[in-house]
């Protein structure tokens, strides 16, 4: 495997820093979700609740960590994951934990180099940034529809 | 000013084409909204139109432009801007040619030197990522007002 040495502009401690960011922040719109309408709420049909996408996302960041930790990239089950608010909590604070222990430890060499992921083929700073970037876009949804509940979601800049 | 020399995990052409793929996705997000709904629909009050939101994209996207080729953090005047669909469309493939040309002679010490920006200090990597993350924040609104208004947005995954 390759590596590029060059003035760095991002280290994997910044990068996980940013994904825990994110994390930290879609953990707290979670929570100001009330229990009955985190599985059950749309603001527009036919987009799904935001406890389905937020499921999503935790299954894409899980992939993501085995990616990036050990090439391994092989798909959930997309069916399975939490049912509750509780669940869809712990499950992402176990998560957090196994990021926060493991992240750090991965071969620099994964982002520049080749994987094949089940949507094809890309460069480990494209797969991981683009699961980052898939929890903004769900996320940022999620704020439309708290407003439409009539409650003031999180503020988006901390972090 | 201090560069650190290791294994890089992202280039500045990367990063460019990164920055680039977004600003063509919420291109056609501007382009998808009818022309007489795009500074007047909120599908949650007191959220923004999306025009009102792209807006301050492009000037948050001009003024890191700024910042990353010349450390010019200078505020813009917020409340200018375009005010029409095909205003706004031909101010941001103006700065997408800007972005093309100038952003890939930056000074690579630029990611991790500290900025005094005006909401605060930061790296440069943490004020370029949030510029793109701000974008991707405003824009998946914008996807939840297309589905309300009955129309279905652009492909996320598609840059």
């Amino acid at each position: 495997m390759t590596t590029t040495t060059r003035p760095s502009i991002l280290s994997l401690e910044d990068f996980v820093s940013h994904w825990q960011g994110h994390r930290a922040l879609t953990r707290r719109v979670i929570e100001a979700f009330p229990e009955d309408q985190l599985f059950t709420f749309t603001a527009a049909p036919p987009m799904r609740p935001f406890g389905v996408m937020a499921t999503e996302i935790h299954m894409v960041s899980e992939m993501t960590l085995g990616g990036l930790t050990g090439s391994d990239w092989s798909e959930p089950d997309w069916t399975a994951g939490p049912r509750s608010k509780s669940e869809l909590l712990s499950t992402w604070d176990a998560l957090s934990g196994r990021i926060a222990a493991e992240a750090p430890t991965a071969d620099l060499a994964f982002f520049m180099r080749l994987h094949q992921l089940p949507w094809g083929e890309m460069t480990g700073w494209v797969a991981a940034i683009y699961a980052i970037d898939n929890e903004i876009h769900h996320r940022a949804q999620a704020y439309v529809y708290l407003r439409a509940l009539g409650t003031e979601p999180p503020a988006f800049y901390e972090r």
